[in-house]
């Protein structure tokens, strides 16, 4: 039984209020909020378990390292990684993506070659692979998405030809809620010898994800999304691939001996983490893992198609507003603009109501070009989000109508 | 009136029993504990204040934001850099000085250019530099430190040829605690049109810094050295060098326009912040610097001096315990070695008293292999650290004697 309330009381934030009025807290697609057991273990990371990792004897140094390095594991079970040695730490997945930019794409990319992404990208999954064609000429090869925001695999399999090195691909998209066939873009771009880099920022928060099942060679998270400390996030990447990779930022612990003339690294995954890592964040990630496996997937998953289905109704029944992505088996994430309303009104008006919306870009401009939008306002649902609230939100828009249309 | 038993009890660490002992925490060069305010700033983050930055118009995502870009001006009074524009948030040093490996350096060094470095340098001051001779064939012009630990500023600069392109030097050695004239250093190189990047992760945390009378290019901290979260840090870049740089990290918040063919990007120091930055640990690296700002760090230095000439004279009293680094100006860090007892075994012996030291080569290869040593132990004080930790490290080090020697 999916508690909602009392899931609810678990995050202190939620009970607070926003202009005198309970917080509504939908912008979970820019970062989710965080749980007391979050929180609990960060403050008991710093008060209690505090030292640097790896490299000392004493027992502060030791027990912080445990708790470090079991998160490793917990990741790789999250995901249902094949090894836990696949899984490197960063501070996000713009980090993420940047290590398989700069580490594995970088030496191995010259001009001519060519990236296959899709019009769904968030700009951390875009502005990596510009840098690729601004610095050494590598083409990126768009692949657009029809009016509802779907993406057909075949389509991302069919813009493969015998130049493309990678295919860099969301798994949802953050700004329509479309929920993107991975598993077939994988099997597709396999075939043809092309690795495949998914960026998991969104996907992993909303449905159970099984890279053994996916079967792609990077997959990238992000902490603060998956009700985790800011700052903390992992990429999985497979181990050919890593067996491929230089290093990426150089400093302690991610080698073995450095003289005068020489270096030689450290293996992977200690390879690809340079100097002091984020030890608390990386701990309370854990811990936030822990929370979701705890509730599970399957029901966080069922809870939040609940809400995208009576947000679907709701705001589809508003015909003076425009839904952006209407994707059958999106997730509970909604983008919309309003005849005579800049979105930035928009969320303003609904912030001194305490709801918490997004307006702008969302980090996906390609997008918005293609949807011949501006600015939308974003409504994205979480965990803890209830029917009420998707009723707040209408309330506030109806509000914004009479103000602003 | 430095009041440490006072400012010991902001820590809570510090009150907790290591093996029925109580904890002498004397590894402050590897991480600081952490005071109440910047663990109270931290679950403040999460539990009150939490949203995502600058990209949010709600008022959590306001608040956050504001609390956010409050801490590049602590930084920037923190540090005397000249305006607060030129302060970049980091992970740590080790990202800091990569982003100047990768944005300022690649693009303009080829075959051939050289980057002197002392030899007391951290490997997050090494390993960015082997990347960029590994990599173009750049040259490491290694300037040797005397028996004592000291560093001639002029050989630093007439170790500047005519294909020089940078010198990058520490302000502290975090092995020896040798303090080095950056100043001068800089002087001279820059008479020679030669920029200097200063590693100040040890330096900043020791003194008072200021940056407008060092004149540096580049002056990078990290935030768990300074009583900060992990995962916090912060680069000084002078506009101009700024203006040299290209991005480092690829994401949001970082670009002003993305289309599928172009991109152009934000001003500095946005520029050089891509994706969702670590929020809550930079806003409790603020409360660390406020910190540290209301004891001052001239008491603090003051402080850290008796306890280095405490130490220095009781450790030097030991006649079978060798010093390594002994110059007179030293911060009051101690490496040392003793016939007979490996650096590791010391260290177990000390933890089961209840003291936390150090045992291994610090991320400093180049420098043991120069003194002439496999590992050394490490005794590092902090502001909390007292001359009875003095006298407990001495009476555990009698022992391991009796043990090993």
């Amino acid at each position: 039984m999916y508690d909602v309330q009392r899931i609810r009381s678990d995050f202190p934030i939620l009970s607070r209020e926003i202009h005198g009025k309970p917080l509504v807290y939908l912008d979970n697609g820019a970062s989710a909020q965080k749980p007391k057991a979050v929180i609990d273990a960060v403050t008991r990371g710093y008060a209690e378990e505090y030292a640097n990792v790896h490299r000392g004897l004493h027992t502060l140094s030791s027990l912080a390292t445990e708790r470090y390095e079991a998160v490793r594991g917990k990741v790789a079970r999250f995901l249902n990684a094949p090894t836990e040695d696949e899984i490197v730490f960063t501070s996000g997945t713009t980090e993420g993506i940047n290590l398989v930019a700069y580490g594995w794409a970088m030496p191995r990319m010259e001009a001519g070659d060519e990236i296959v992404l899709s019009l769904l990208e968030h700009h951390a999954n875009i502005v990596p692979w510009h840098f690729l064609r601004e610095r050494q000429g590598v083409v990126l090869k768009w692949v657009e998405c029809d009016a509802k925001g779907d993406l057909d695999p075949q389509a991302m399999i069919d813009a493969i030809g015998p130049r493309t090195k990678l295919v860099a691909v969301t798994q949802m998209s953050n700004v329509t809620g479309s929920v993107i066939d991975v598993k077939s873009i994988v099997a597709g771009a396999h075939e043809k010898g092309v690795p495949v880099l998914v960026d998991g920022s969104q996907g992993a928060v909303h449905m159970p994800v099984d890279l053994q099942s996916i079967g792609c060679d990077f997959y990238a998270v992000t902490g603060h999304k998956l009700y985790g400390p800011s700052g903390s996030g992992a990429i999985f990447i497979r181990r050919d691939r890593m067996n491929e990779m230089r290093p990426f930022l150089g400093g302690g612990d991610m080698i073995r001996e450095v003289t005068r003339d020489l270096i030689t690294y450290a293996d992977p995954p200690m390879k690809f983490e340079a100097g002091t890592p984020g030890i608390v964040q990386t701990i309370g990630f854990g811990a936030a893992l822990d929370y979701m496996t705890d509730l599970g997937m399957a029901n966080i998953a069922a809870h939040e198609r609940t809400l995208r289905d009576y947000a679907r109704e709701r705001l589809g029944g508003l015909n003076w507003l425009q839904l952006q992505g209407t994707s059958d088996g999106k997730g509970a994430i909604f983008s919309f603009t309003m005849d005579g309303a800049h979105a930035h009104d928009i969320s303003t008006v609904l912030d001194r109501r305490g709801i918490a919306v997004r307006a702008g870009t969302h980090c996906a401009m390609p997008l918005l070009q293609h949807m011949g939008v501006g600015a939308t306002c974003r409504a994205s649902f979480g965990l803890y989000n209830t029917v009420e609230e998707v009723d707040a939100l209408v309330s506030g828009l109806e509000l914004c109508r009479d103000l602003f249309a």
